[in-house]
């Protein structure tokens, strides 16, 4: 069938180029032209305006929306008001589900059906599909599966789910209708969420294999902290490049986060040039919100994001009052000059 | 090659099997005669104590000790009485690395080599093969290599890694030799730790999914807890069971726990007839414990961990002296009913 | 000077005791024409409603309301219908910050000042005073300096900050305009979620000292759980509220909420009756939340929140996914039957 | 009585002013001759060696011992050749209790007393008292009570916790004897552990307040982070002196360590010249390490102690993998020229 694409990214234009190659007609824009272009080669309409766009489109037209987060809104009303009753949106971005509902109220009453498709896969995803996770009126969710279809992964070589048999169901094929509008971008918000936890999982394991040599660097224990207890236990020199890779084979934690780990490590085995800094797009924020909204408990979720905080420094002040309270402890009437070691090497002095 | 297998449990036989298949000669032997019995039929020599497994193996003797690791010691102390210099002990159980660094020690006294080899893979592990983290000492490793090489799930079909080329290396083949006695181990510990990690990531991101509904149980909120904010958010009704099995397919979660969670969910729609009350075994304390040795922060591992404690309501009387902290807020001086709620909801006269 | 009170609850009550006490004039009301004839024996002018407490009190009029959060939004309403330029309302309660914010802007077209003052200090303050955090209009503010003085706790016995001399500020005498309208609940807010990182700290470690027996206990250790390792260090039968009140002494952590534990403990040793579902009010939620928001770590007063709706048993679902994930590695393909315990058993069997 | 006193830092110093200022006998020693010099000067009897100071204690001997922890059991060792059965040894230091209990068990052979001596307190103590957590045999406790009386705090002008009344117990003297050899170091630890959780909940809080004007600061937001979601929420300049200060009268979470909070920001407004890199002693770790062996939850604590790690850059291994992943989401095959900024920025064009 037919779709409009606004968003010509790397992932706006794989999912145009998977379409196509599954025989769907793309009418695509971008306001780089050079996008445009590109698209138009491998046999795309282009169109030079959300307009002209919205002209090429056969009603009842469908056209999703593949632009940051921070601009979806403005696009979705310019595409609005170039649509009319009976034409559907789609919003393939990491839009906070909340716009979602938002929106989907804001269009019903000019009978225009909003649908959310979280979206996730990666630069991967032109080959291995897009797993895709779906809000919106039943009627038009229907009206587009074989979008939806074309655009997930399938069912693959991924050995069957005990249990399940016959046609293989949506949800085995990569897309799944989760409910009303803002269910596909609340699950796809949740996923990012737990993904958050995966990550910080491994990344902490490893930190832990990557220390396991610190009963041989003892000396450079200083006064600054609690001696390392029993050194004889932490004298490894674990190769983490390799133990990511082992672990892709048979073990419990295989996975297609540990797949990247192992690829990052093999990379750049000592992950030269990586500040550390780590950034963080809003899921990982409103999931941890849903969760204490709703009122359970998300603690993995949650240390996660502060992990990432923290890397950016952003617990700068709480640790310099946390010095601050232990040069109090220590009677230190002068202002500190910095000297947080020697703090801390007194601290014997004048015991909490 | 020859191997002696102590310990015939599920794992201990599937491997027994999976060396027989490869063509490697097993002496085994169990304190229950029909496990002996049953691999005797299936080809393997049996054994009817240590000490005819002893006998049964040729010098440089190996034997595998699949025990649980509440004995293990035990074990191997008697299989050492049995072997001489040269020969080889392999401790493929769950034991702490402490006790491999101990064992290795005093076994070396004798000549004996002591191999940990920590080993996952489940009951999936006959036909998956198992992933194998070992440590001890260079020549004994390489000695019995090919041991390790069949036990393995090999290279398979798994999409190699970015950069690597040639020949397969050991972690590509799903074994490798990590380090001195108890690197293994060490190894194997902190991967149970991850396993943590990501279980919980994926059980508090599907409880979130879970409660998504809480907009329209708003109702039974009582004065207990604050009540929901803006419920219109919280309206959906999603099936995790269909999520986890959707995730399965092209999206950045993908993983061997996420097949799991999706064939327990399959299996068991609702979850009847699980209390919720979850296990531990050693290795995510231990790994807890080692990043407090070597001072790395570990927030996600141990907060996996802190959930199963009070999962199994080890918090119970921490919650009680915080309510007890509460009821005092509220000036009651009587001895509390146990009517927490009114507590509660008398908060709001009396607040903090 | 002259003060209405909205709301005779024991705060907004013994709020009017303290003023009347220090000679204010306070105008009161209550939906319960009993709170309000209480307050008119002891020497307050009666009310029997708004309006007519608006036409007792002089211009420019002042009113504190004091009623639960809930309802708050519709009293300040009809407050302000009664009320016109120039006069101000105080809102004592546990509002969330974002509501002070709307209605500051909503009642500054009408000229009427918003103030918002959270307030601390439970059922004690009408001895000890409360802790006022105050936000709003600076010169509605200090106008109405006489009254926060009054409430507030002043400078007491408390030993005086080190580097402080001259004149008592006004935060040394236990009232503060902290900034614009909001910012006195925004502080307050923070102040509670403080309170429950405090409260889930003694609680926790009181918990293992509480537990500091389990090598005693030993036997009681199935298979359901890692054994205690080294039980000989864990033989101590600590007597938790004499603990509590020996800390109250001289100790790093005493503070109020000790106090309160101690007092707790001795009232009841063994805190029976209690169940320990602990109640959570807004404050620890949008606290978390805005942590969260302006991404700053907030590990500890996270962790708080989550276990107060754990011990509510709001993780019950994750608790039951990681039970049927680890039922998945145990290769049991039938349904479980809840005898969780028996898996756990079965773990070294087939071991992750 | 008469008391030695093994290692005159400012607090061992302090506890033989305090002792001698109430009429106890004291025989003193330290490395420096320069500490006993000054102490014989204020009446003490010096010692210029273990011997000496075991000579010129009259039977049965008591000694305290209060030296950095690395060498209390080198001290107490020969401090055990000097002296006899029927003596004791008080360890005040920071010992961990595991150290106790072997030491007792060694000792007890030579019929000499160990007692350990949890000691709270910091530089106040010498005017405050210093609060004492006992361990050892019943009848060497009660033997020295006089000297735990003298030097702990005393009842004092705390308020009487309700229901207590008579005679002054022990804890409400600010001296427990809290079970046999271990048990008074293993409260300490515990103590130490609430400690860092309080400590970190006021500077979590307070870093949160810190950051209320974040709204106002939104350009700096870079592409690397999820945008502040409405920034007209946190507008707010809030003065976190005054706010320590505020809270220290009448609020809930007035405590010792806000003092130290209100005064360490009374002393130095903006915290300049402090890093922020948080030292730890053992307690912290030991506490969580013993939740873990016991198995109850401890998660806040656990988070107080991984903050400090972090502020020390202990999790710089683990960003840089977090990083390092999320640069293979992006795809980018090249190595990562440290740009993670930009890497963040494209997130939106491969996203997770």
């Amino acid at each position: 069938m037919q779709l409009g694409m606004i968003g010509l990214g790397r992932m706006g234009a794989n999912i145009v180029r998977r379409l196509m190659r599954d025989g769907h007609e793309c009418v695509v824009f971008d306001t780089n032209p050079d996008a445009v272009a590109a698209l138009v080669a491998e046999g795309a309409t282009g169109a030079d305006s959300l307009d002209d766009l919205a002209g090429k489109l056969s009603a009842p037209r469908a056209a999703w929306v593949m632009v940051p987060a921070s601009i979806t809104g403005k696009v979705v009303d310019q595409l609005a008001a170039a649509f009319e009753s009976g034409d559907a949106i789609i919003d393939g971005g990491n839009s906070n589900y909340r716009d979602d509902v938002r929106r989907a109220a804001a269009l019903e009453k000019s009978g225009i059906d909003y649908i959310d498709a979280g979206t996730s896969g990666g630069v991967f995803g032109l080959e291995r599909g897009y797993c895709l996770m779906i809000g919106g009126p039943d009627a038009a969710v229907a009206r587009l599966e074989p979008i939806f279809k074309t655009i997930a992964p399938g069912a693959g070589e991924i050995e069957r789910t005990p249990g399940r048999g016959g046609d293989y169901a949506p949800e085995e094929q990569g897309y799944l209708h989760c409910g009303p509008s803002g269910a596909g971008h609340f699950v796809k918000m949740v996923h990012n969420g737990i993904e958050y936890g995966i990550m910080a999982a491994l990344a902490e394991g490893l930190n832990i294999l990557h220390n396991a040599d610190a009963g041989t660097r003892e000396a450079e224990h200083s006064a600054e902290i609690a001696p390392l207890e029993e050194p004889e236990f932490y004298k490894f020199d674990i190769e983490t490049p390799k133990v990511a890779e082992l672990w892709r084979r048979g073990s419990v934690i295989s996975s297609w986060l540990l797949d990247l780990t192992a690829a990052a490590l093999e990379e750049n085995h000592d992950l030269d040039g990586l500040a550390g800094r780590v950034s963080d797009s809003g899921e990982g924020r409103w999931t941890v919100k849903a969760a204490v909204d709703v009122g359970v408990p998300a603690p993995v979720l949650a240390a996660s994001l502060f992990e990432r905080f923290a890397s950016r420094d952003e617990d700068h002040y709480a640790n310099q009052l946390l010095s601050a309270m232990r040069l109090q402890f220590g009677g230190h009437t002068e202002l500190p000059t910095g000297d947080v070691l020697e703090a801390g090497g007194r601290k014997t002095d004048a015991q909490g």
